[in-house]
């Protein structure tokens, strides 16, 4: 079973906007056991539409064709799909009331071009829009590569888009409108049942990911290869993804006995990486921190130089952050340092704004001001100026200041600005957790 | 002549990354006057990758091939497309010299693995890489269907691939990193010259982007459509791209005069929206404010309640920051706004933390204790919690204090909350911005 996603619009392909179709209806696919083996872009013309969807109709059990569904003269993925498939285009009296009732509902005048929206192509069933006036639209391609009218009638298709004859059939193309709160619901609620019903799975699905922090791909790789060995020649996919200073594991298995499988594989992986897993699935290393906080009602202060606000910004774009989070400092300059913090004059000359002690004062000094539980500061060179022969660029002093003492850690992160603010707050917030869940 | 991306990944068709790739590239071709053709994803398979990129050298007459060329199992872009062309690979002793460097650097141990990424196909050009360990590659397919190699000789690539008569050549197939801090700094320093030399433009092309923020994007375009028109009859092509809070124009223009047509239009545009553009191409707001102060050798504060941290983050990311950043505080509870800032508990109990008068004395407070020229402060309601009748979640004033006083402006900014925090950042730069060009 082969899934293609088709994503139309000339304002991709000019990169206006970004495609978050693509990774939304991947992920809502990956979740209920269906690949996707080939997403394409195109622009609104008849070569770029039609092309690529009878291409994508040559290779796949079902086509999701997205866009171009609107009122406007860019709008032309209905008429250039029914056009491909043989198809004509009639006013369905239902739709047509459906958008004069929205058009009432907000006072609004309807244009004569609205009526574009309400053509469906024979035999397409209608997917009903509740957000919005273009319906959804689904089509059957029947087994003997002969398209299923509604009125059980059947007719040829052009001899290109036919599905060879090993291909599983029948095939469908279902078409959905571009705006993602359109899209999402009618995907949910109407594709994912049709899915279910003309494709069921095979085989039960479970996937698994793990999030580790502080580890590179390579050794990742290289620790859990070996012990993974053996459930990967009995099935399991193991796959990862990285990111600076992360990797994520993901570990899926297929068919009776999957879940054990995957089960059996995440034990091993977390007995190798006990410490450097922060998460599984979606979490956020911020959303486990403000969880673990919360759980243990503890409070946290943050003093930052040279993350530059990225740590409370990542913190607070947690909900609920509000509950843990008492407040931050951002101090770029050494008089900020002293005054906000604490950090004494003598320090700074003796060891400069970038040190081990200095780290240490600022994060003394945010959880005394605040009255927190718990301060993180970091202090570092983010470049691209202001590095020395002994602190380059990229060198960080982070220091954790709790109740049973302060520890410092010194890191070398040789990235530039905005890679060193993302990774140097990870590693905060790595240090933090560690501390959290051992203390 | 036609551009095809290929983003590999089966991270990407399982939904676990958005493809960044694709908007990014499309849209600084576009800027470069190329038109993008089609864009594919597809999973790191030997059919996924290997049919995919035949298919595409079948069409286009440049393909970009993004991801696949770290050291991990699953990176298999390299050795896919090399066994698809027919070539062998090769160890390349400065790659891998370039690798042992970093992770020396480092002082990370270089497994076994690592040494895949110096391992390149013969006839093709090594892209250095010097924000990470794997190189690009670029790969030449001469006019009359066959390679040319690295040392002159040709050899006959598999029929299937071999270009259609008809298209235009020669064709190449450039193979780029995955990550964007690698992959981007690749593209502009030496795609963009390959791209130039290799396919030069039929016709001069100029393109210029003004950035608004303020303003919605149906009163930008109405409001520039008609004093544009004539412009647009004569080939001026005009493009809109709106982001929360931000509409960016378009306007560029191909052949003789085209530069002169941009100049034009960008005069009229820029005569309607006076005050409303802060930048122009890929000139974020922050680094516009970040210049202004320092050309005015004027520091700034920050107080941030609702947005925590995102409006400091924002502005550290612009290097020569420390030069006018004083301080920044980050109140999330009335607390630290009374003992970090001077704001008094009756404000609090008379108008609550979110209000005009907590704003203006959160800023006046952070102009006081920091002694910066400019101080803005933020607060409002991120949601998706906290909001009342009279003052709903999206709820904000942002003040602006200074020598001249301090305004307060009350915005509603109903979005979910990462991009409520992002919007308010963006009209609180804009408010700053407007101060200093018209103090």
């Amino acid at each position: 079973m082969n899934i293609e996603l088709l994503n139309t619009g000339s304002e991709l392909m000019l990169g206006r906007v970004l495609n978050t179709h693509q990774q939304w209806l991947c992920r809502r696919l990956a979740d209920l056991g269906y690949s996707v083996t080939r997403q394409t872009a195109a622009p609104d013309t008849a070569i770029g539409i039609q092309s690529a969807a009878r291409e994508a109709l040559g290779r796949a059990d079902l086509v999701i064709v997205t866009g171009g569904l609107g009122p406007t003269s860019d709008d032309v993925t209905r008429e250039l799909i029914a056009q491909l498939l043989g198809k004509k285009l009639r006013l369905d009296d239902a739709v047509l009331a459906h958008i004069q009732r929205r058009f009432a509902a907000r006072n609004l005048p309807m244009l004569k071009s609205n009526e574009v929206q309400a053509m469906v192509p024979e035999g397409a069933r209608v997917l009903a829009n509740p957000n919005g006036t273009a319906p959804g639209l689904a089509m059957k391609i029947d087994d003997d590569g002969r398209w299923r009218m509604a009125n059980g009638e059947k007719e040829r298709p052009p001899s290109s888009i036919r599905p060879p004859p090993s291909s599983r059939s029948p095939k469908w193309l279902v078409m959905l409108p571009g705006p993602p709160r359109e899209l999402r619901p009618m995907f949910n609620e109407q594709v994912v049942p049709l899915l279910r019903r003309e494709f069921p799975l095979d085989a039960p699905f479970v996937c698994r990911t793990l999030r580790t922090g502080g580890v590179a791909e390579s050794l990742v790789q290289a620790q859990i290869q070996s012990p993974l060995a053996a459930l990967v020649a009995a099935g399991l996919d193991v796959g990862y993804c990285a990111r600076v200073g992360q990797v994520d594991v993901r570990l899926s298995a297929r068919g009776a006995g999957g879940g054990e499988m995957v089960r059996d594989a995440e034990a091993i992986v977390r007995k190798i990486f006990a410490a450097q897993i922060y998460g599984v699935d979606d979490e956020e290393i911020e959303a486990v921190v403000v969880r673990l906080l919360a759980e243990r009602r503890k409070t946290l202060a943050l003093a930052e130089s040279c993350t530059g606000g990225c740590l409370a910004h990542r913190v607070t774009n947690v909900p609920g952050a509000s509950a843990v989070f008492l407040g931050g400092f951002v101090t770029y300059s050494n008089a900020a340092k002293q005054k906000f913090l604490g950090v004494r004059a003598e320090t700074l000359a003796a060891h400069g704004a970038v040190s081990e002690v200095v780290a240490r004062e600022m994060a003394g000094g945010a959880r005394v001001q605040t009255g927190a539980d718990f301060a993180v500061a970091v202090t570092g060179i983010a470049g691209p100026d202001g590095g020395t022969k002994d602190k380059p660029v990229g060198t960080v002093f982070i220091a954790l200041a709790g109740e049973s003492g302060t520890l410092v850690e010194r890191r070398m992160n040789s990235y530039e600005r905005e890679t060193f603010k993302q990774l140097t707050a990870q590693q905060a917030l790595e240090l933090l957790r560690a501390r959290l869940i051992s203390p």
